[in-house]
C-alpha cells in the first residue's frame, strides 16, 4: 500500500465555465501503480467547484442557471462592497456556489479504474472566471 | 493494510423516494476484517444523492419541500425539453438536486464500526425513480 | 502505512456561529507521525457543517445571508411542529443547510501538511447554538 501525490492545471476562457475533466484525471491517476484505492480529488482554490454528474450540453445550461438563480452574480454581497471588504473581484457569488457545490470528490479505484458509472463525469466549475486553477490528485492504493 | 470492495443494489417504488441505508451499509462493510480506516460510499448515479443527515419522518418531508423549492420538478429546463435533449425521462430537476445534495461518503472505521454520531443516518435520496440503483463500497483499512 | 485516529471538541455562543477551524485540525493532525497520506474530518451531527472556503469576514456575513434566504430559519417546517415532531429545538433549518453544506472533508496530507491552497480554511458551521460538537480526524498515511 503506498500513497501518490500529483497535480495538474486547469485554464477557463469565460467567467463561468463548465468543464468535463474526466480524462484528464484518469490520465493523472493512471501514471500511479494502483490497481485498488481511493483517489481523492480536490481544488486548491474557493471559487470553483469540482463535482460528479452527468455532463451533457444542455444540463449544463440547466446547472449554471440554477447557479444564477439560487446565488446570482450580483447579489449585493458584503465581499463585493469596498466598504466590507478589499476583494476587488466581485466574487462573492462564485465563493458561496462552491461552497454548495463542493470542491472535492473521492473515487474508489478498482482494476486499476475510477469506478464511476456509465454516465458519471467529474465536472469542473469555474465561477470565477477567467483563471488558472490547480487540482490535487491523491491516491491511496497498492 | 488492504484495500476491499463491494457494492449493493437498491430499489425504489416512487419517483421522489428517501430510505435510510444505514443498515445495509453497516452490514455491506462488516464483511471485510477491518478494525479501523476509511469507509468511502458512493452511488454510481446522476440523479440521486447519498449524504448523512437524521433520518426522522417529518425532517424528510421538510427536505422532499426544501428539494422541490429550490430546485422544482417543473422548472423548464432544457435538459427536458426535446428541442435540446434527446433524454426523454424529464429529470433535469434530479440531476441539479444531486449536484447540491451530494453522491458520496466518507466515515471512518474505529473498533470495527463506522465513526456515526448518535442522529447521523447514511441516507439515500431517489430523485428519478422507481429505480434500481448501484451502490459501491471501498474500504481502506486493516 | 498506518490508520490514526483522534478527536476534539468545539463549542459557540450564537445560535448561528461560523468559525475558522484550520488551526486546530492542523494541530490534531500534527501529532500523528504521517508525511503522505489522507485526512478525513467529519462532525458526528446533522445540524451543524463542515466545509472549505475562504475565511473573510463579510464573506462569511454572505454566507449566513445565503443560508438564511435559501433555508430560512423559520420555514413553517414540519420538523418544528409539535402536531408531526417531538424535537423541541426548532431546528429543522439547521439539519437542511447541514445536508447543502455538508458534514465531512478530506484532504490530502503531503511533506508533512495538509495540501490546502492559498485562501482555503476548514470552516465549521453552527446552525443550532449555542453547543458542544465533536469533531472526528481520521488519517491514513505514512
Amino acid at each position: 500500500m503506498k500513497v501518490f501525490h500529483t497535480s495538474f492545471c486547469l485554464g477557463s476562457e469565460e467567467r463561468t465555465e463548465v468543464s468535463d475533466i474526466t480524462k484528464v484525471v484518469r490520465r493523472a491517476i493512471q501514471q500511479f501503480p494502483v490497481n485498488v484505492g481511493i483517489a481523492l480529488i480536490n481544488t486548491l482554490h474557493t471559487t470553483c467547484a469540482l463535482f460528479i454528474n452527468e455532463f451533457q450540453g444542455s444540463l449544463i445550461e440547466d446547472l449554471k442557471a440554477m447557479a444564477e438563480r439560487i446565488v446570482p452574480e450580483r447579489g449585493g454581497y458584503r465581499h463585493d462592497d469596498p466598504r466590507y471588504s478589499d476583494c476587488e473581484r466581485g466574487n462573492a457569488h462564485a465563493h458561496l456556489r462552491a461552497a454548495l457545490l463542493g470542491r472535492s470528490i473521492a473515487v474508489g479505484i478498482n482494476d486499476g479504474e475510477l469506478t464511476l458509472g456509465r454516465f458519471q463525469s467529474i465536472i469542473f466549475a469555474e465561477f470565477d472566471g477567467p483563471r488558472r486553477r490547480e487540482i490535487s490528485v491523491q491516491v491511496i492504493g497498492e
